[in-house]
């Protein structure tokens, strides 16, 4: 949209407006934030912004991140100003069957993930940005930030890596208005602390008026004719920019204008539109982006009882799914030979991203080029997911179709240790809404099930393991979600013990060592974490007299036990009789069968705990 | 420890011996990362830091912190050759019955935090730096990171903060060996990208080669003098330094060297000296920091049925403690008036530091704090702790009595919007080791269970809710732990409800609704999740006939109604019917009452559960 200077004067006189009254009729919201960007935010949606308002997710089109979430209702404005719904709309900012939220969703067109957890928006532009070019398109990614969220350091593993991908087409705006939510801002106006920030991560980068629309038209110029790296335009503005009382105020953040404070407000800005009633019409998208269908790969060819991990499994799937699906891509945090995802790029290493030892980048990259319609699979160890869990977190909210692969689970990675043991990542995964959760315990399942992930409308997560397992499952087997295969069954079974990965093999010896004492157990593997078929599952353990014994490396909190549990409880189903074993307090350093041992998740303490409810 | 020279070389050369043959022996390890770093260690350990080696832990004596975890080999080797343990010691790296783990922890003297999880180092050392200053100590505290952590978002926004706080007496060292595990890391030798980042955050910073060790002595002593601003010292290095086959060559990360190699290896070192096999006596420290004793601070003045926001009685408290406990500290994450850690600030502006919005380097921070003796409190959004759950995970590792609060939990802060709602928080929290988890429901247990935490030798956790609540307790109330307060029974109740938060009012509500229609239900205040005593949950439960409703404000994976059947299914109780009231799938914004009404939490459905089950 080619308007003039005066044009989007006037434009950002009316985000202005739009922001207050808007959080006004809320009785909530941060106006104060949206009038420190409403120049800023002109010139990018009405002067830089190429895009389609009725298509405003398109991969051919230039996209927007607010990754300052808070700033919402400036966003909904610009949208409103744009044509994608009418000015009345905003109006019903924050109400409960609005879908213009307190903070912007992928609800609505044009946001391509949640913000409100503050430092993510950069990383997710990077990965829209890369998912652009991944697919040639010459799209422009451009990110606004706070400068209070500038202290994350999520934001410099994004500018790290944003500059190492050369990412020309990522242009990142910071609203350095000084004040953070308490207080100033550690940096307060001192704007050149932010460009030798920048500067030393390779960007191109330059301090300006925020306020001088004029100004901020040019410095997008000179971003978009930029070659070979991302731009940084640091903006200096005022909190509250515009309205006399609130300008540079501190105690204003978080806080709408009372009736009478608004109209002294408008009182300054000039005519104020009218606005008619909203029509009550829901703007939300028709649809997110969806996983796109892909012929089925060959099978695996392994062999029954043939010694591989999962997680080289993991790194085998991708390769053979990767031929038949131009979509999917990997992410890396510097570990690819251990979670194997080099499988994948030595055979076509334009489909994987390295994002070095920055997990909360490559989870928010992820969600970035999954919004570009992208299929992307990140893998790191297990354990350092955790760094990433508030990513995780707000791809959640974001319906983002992530997949996530956690290597080196629990104690059976042996001497390396704790810090490197994941005890607590089904737990962290089992309370992400509608995702899935796998852990596979061979070869054949892991392959099926990465299948599955890149198929289902989900994030999904996987869990591997380090050392080597038997194969147990033919080639062709299907392992369907929800679901559990049983793996020994008798009509004498005198309990039902529930395993996944390292102890579904103890389990199995467990059942050698009871049968060998005449005792006939049932033996599970629950593949499925999330969701999961309670009734189904419930049935087995009826069957067993309601004698469980549930055996899981991870700690004993919202894993492998309490999953079934809940599950078992939520269709009425009590069992009788339930052993948890599960590592109970901080491991340490050994051989992963005396940590197994030692932790008492190995075959003896399984056989025994079936014995002693036998 | 006034070393020539050539005595320093001399360590550096055993350092090397000692790393390689421990690694060696254990059969896995990381011997190159410790090959690189051979030099500073012989200089920081031998040459600057000044520490008592039989009292390593002292608030007078300097700190080192290994960051690069990995390399923990050589700091086990500068460590017995600082006499702390035979060099025979070294030698039971990795094994099981050995505390010299695969990375550090604080089980051995000399170290603060575990590390191996990368990045976290400086934040820890800046807590240590900020505790010795906090106490009068004029110690100094060195980090040794490595390059491939740079690439971590959190050594930023521990670069920040030190700057900020103005920490002359930190010194960090990064050894840039430039290969990473999978690869050569994104900078490589480019060494002045370093220097510009860490100069762009206020650090004196100099690029020295990290192998000459006149060099390294020289800037480590200007480090030394430097005044108003913590240190970097950017040391150029080889990987495998020093070992013909190992220098500078891509394929050997984490990889021991065969018998035969080390053969070769140490043929190139000169003469190995002999080491007398190990006695099997363990070194791990008597004791961990704990929190001192103080004295009972004065009651809190609440009225029964006043309504206070539980996070603002935390805010209280902390303020009526730190009256009576010197050693109490507080951080914030620029959120201090909305938990309200301002009370205390506003009290005691010393007492509390500031964070910025950086919950990563909050929270380490609070480990080095704790390491130092004292004992903080870190407050953000409940939500905003996810960003630091692998920095909880390795202050669980650590048993680093840190406390956290959390604060806005739930879907009942309402307009806001899903970003800023906690709903995993408490799956998080349950997760870890050891931790207790304290969700209080009025002021007044608020305060008593924050007392609590200042006492408690474990990680402890508080989860405070935005809404005012009236007050249930009188001001001597006493609140166990484990423990939960019966609120309503009668011989004749129908069913348990267990409620916490906002749902232990919304169950209040519910007892009144179904009064009103005859029946009976008791209510019980879980104001502990964990530990739980479930034998007395249970009797409660078998009580009201195995009827049990469950509400919580958080989704239905590993809260309260996953901690409570687990408490149960330990001690053999199987309540009959169970029903779980939690919120499913991604909320929005809205009014606190329609959201809780919405996710199916409020009281009508409490008293519907009831009804159902009756």
């Amino acid at each position: 949209m080619a308007l003039t200077l005066e044009e989007l004067k006037e434009k950002a006189r009316l985000l202005r407006i739009h922001s207050m009254r808007a959080t006004t009729a809320a009785g909530s919201g941060h106006p104060t934030s949206c009038l420190s960007a409403a120049e800023i935010m002109a010139a990018v949606f009405f002067h830089a912004m190429k895009f389609d308002p009725k298509n405003a997710n398109a991969v051919e089109g230039d996209r927007f991140v607010l990754s300052k979430g808070h700033a919402a209702p400036v966003l909904y404005a610009a949208q409103a100003e744009a044509g994608m719904y009418p000015v009345s709309r905003v109006m019903t900012l924050r109400q409960f069957a609005s879908e213009l939220e307190g903070h912007p969703t992928p609800r609505i067109p044009g946001v391509d993930a949640a913000t409100g957890s503050l430092g993510q928006g950069l990383s997710v532009g990077a990965g829209l940005a890369l998912g652009a070019r991944f697919q040639n398109s010459n799209a422009r990614t451009y990110v606004l930030l706070g400068d209070g969220e500038m202290a994350e350091g999520q934001v410099w593993e994004a500018a790290a890596f944003a500059a190492h991908q050369k990412l020309e087409n990522l242009t990142a705006i910071v609203d350095v208005n000084a004040l953070g939510q308490s207080g100033r801002t550690m940096y307060q106006h001192h704007m050149e602390v932010y460009r030798a920030k920048f500067e030393a991560n390779g960007w191109a980068a330059e301090v300006i008026d925020g306020h001088d629309l004029a100004t901020v038209v040019a410095a997008l110029g000179r971003a978009q004719a930029a070659r070979g790296r991302p731009q940084a335009i640091l903006a200096r503005t005022l909190k509250g920019n515009g309205i006399s009382f609130l300008a540079d105020k501190e105690g204003w953040h978080g806080k709408p204008l009372s009736k009478d404070e608004l109209e002294r407000a408008l009182a300054e800005l000039g005519p104020a539109p009218a606005i008619a009633p909203d029509a009550g019409h829901s703007y939300e998208r028709a649809k997110l982006p969806a996983p796109p269908e892909f012929p089925a790969p060959p099978a695996p060819e392994y062999k029954l009882g043939q010694m591989v991990a999962t997680r080289e499994a993991y790194g085998a799937a991708l390769k053979r799914i990767a031929a038949v699906h131009p979509k999917l891509v990997a992410i890396d945090g510097d570990v690819k030979n251990s979670t194997f995802s080099e499988i994948l790029e030595k055979a076509m290493p334009e489909r994987l991203f390295q994002s070095y030892i920055a997990e909360q980048n490559m989870v928010s990259v992820a969600a970035g080029l999954a919004a570009q319609g992208l299929v992307p699979f990140a893998a790191t160890f297990a354990c350092f997911l955790a760094r990433a869990y508030d990513q995780v977190r707000m791809a959640g909210i974001s319906r983002a179709n992530i997949n996530l692969c956690g290597s080196h689970c629990g104690v059976s990675i042996g001497e390396d240790g704790p810090s490197q043991m994941a005890l607590e990542d089904l737990a962290m995964f089992r309370a992400i809404p509608n995702a899935c959760v796998f852990y596979p315990s061979d070869a054949v399942s892991t392959e099926r099930l990465v299948e599955t992930m890149a198929r289902t409308n989900a994030i999904c997560y996987l869990r591997t393991t380090r050392p080597k397992t038997p194969v147990l499952y033919a080639n062709d087997e299907k392992f369907p979600v929800p679901g559990f295969k049983i793996l020994r069954e008798s009509a004498s079974d005198s309990a039902t013990i529930v395993g996944a990965g390292v102890t579904l093999h103890e389990a199995l010896k467990a059942y050698e060592q009871l049968k060998a004492k005449g005792i006939a157990a049932r033996v599970i593997d629950l593949y499925c974490l999330k969701p999961m078929d309670g009734a189904a599952l419930g049935a087995q353990v009826r069957a067993t007299g309601g004698r469980l014994v549930i055996a899981e490396d991870h700690y004993p909190e919202g894993g492998v036990g309490e999953a079934v549990l809940a599950a078992l409880a939520a269709v009425g189903i009590a069992p009788g009789i339930v052993r948890h074993l599960a590592v109970n307090g901080v491991p340490h350093s050994g051989k992963p069968d005396e940590l197994l041992e030692a932790f008492g998740i190995s075959a003896r303490h399984i056989a025994a705990a079936v014995e002693t409810i036998s």
